[in-house]
């Protein structure tokens, strides 16, 4: 199965979670005697209340071998996790709707056009980081904290074939 | 009164906050079956506990008439406010120790090397943004809630002459 690629944008990921960009702020304004634009709380970070504090993290991601095979998601039960790209690069996101078991039918994958990041709302099922560049590195906040906070699944194959991603660049 | 600007160091940056780069993670380990370095838990985002958030929010930023007048301090009360370059762009950071009127010798600035973020603690006099590229964008990861989070001062000039920033670049 290949599953097609879309165009990331604000409506078709807010089953998922946040898109992270100057169009998606809940507010706008001048700052600091008019130097600077304040695009305002874009994204909420939730950790839940079980004890976790929000932290700060980088991921430098390096390519998967092509075609890009989609074998396995994972989710965080106990906060969000946003991905922002350091150096406007384009990068895949693939998410599901969030049953305990998602299946092939529910996935849908986007690309970022390199000034979006995403924030995935807790407990949304998403593949890990599909980087595109030879090596880059993504801004990442998120939860740590007491408990298990990953849960990660097989998905399950046709004919012994497991999905890909059908994008332009493929 | 001129004011040297240092290279933005970790050691340095101590007392007001931390620096945000891949060299400040409190650890690094392999994640996405080798594909991602995590550069994990880098600085943390302190909302308080008076019912804040944590957001993030983008400014959009546009650079200072030459020379760069060091005028008036901020602080924000009730959290911490980190800043992350979007492209690479260096930028500058003035802070002061956290008197409650710091004075002019308390001044301390420093230029980010563009792979380096910030995240100011809660309380620490800094100045608002000072961008150098003709606009550029900045990740902020702060706090939004109830209560005032935000002090501003004047600082005092020598000779009517507001303190000025020296650095190579001017």
């Amino acid at each position: 199965m290949k599953l097609k690629v879309e165009p990331l944008n604000p409506a078709a990921f807010a089953p998922f979670g946040e898109v992270i960009s100057t169009a998606t702020a809940r507010d706008e304004y001048k700052i600091n005697l008019g130097t600077t634009t304040r695009f305002h709380d874009i994204s909420r970070v939730d950790v839940g209340d079980e004890g976790g504090i929000p932290i700060i993290s980088i991921f430098r991601g390096t390519p998967r071998p092509m075609p890009i095979e989609i074998k396995m998601m994972e989710r965080h039960p106990l906060g969000s996790q946003a991905f922002v790209p350091l150096s406007g690069q384009k990068f895949l996101i693939v998410v599901a709707e969030g049953s305990d078991t998602p299946a092939l039918e529910d996935l849908r994958a986007f690309i970022s056009d390199g000034t979006q990041g995403v924030t995935y709302a807790k407990n949304v099922w998403h593949h890990p980081l599909l980087a595109l560049e030879p090596e880059s590195d993504f801004l990442i906040v998120d939860r740590s904290g007491p408990g298990n906070n990953l849960n990660e699944i097989d998905l399950p194959m046709v004919d012994d074939t497991p999905v890909t991603l059908d994008w332009p660049q493929t």
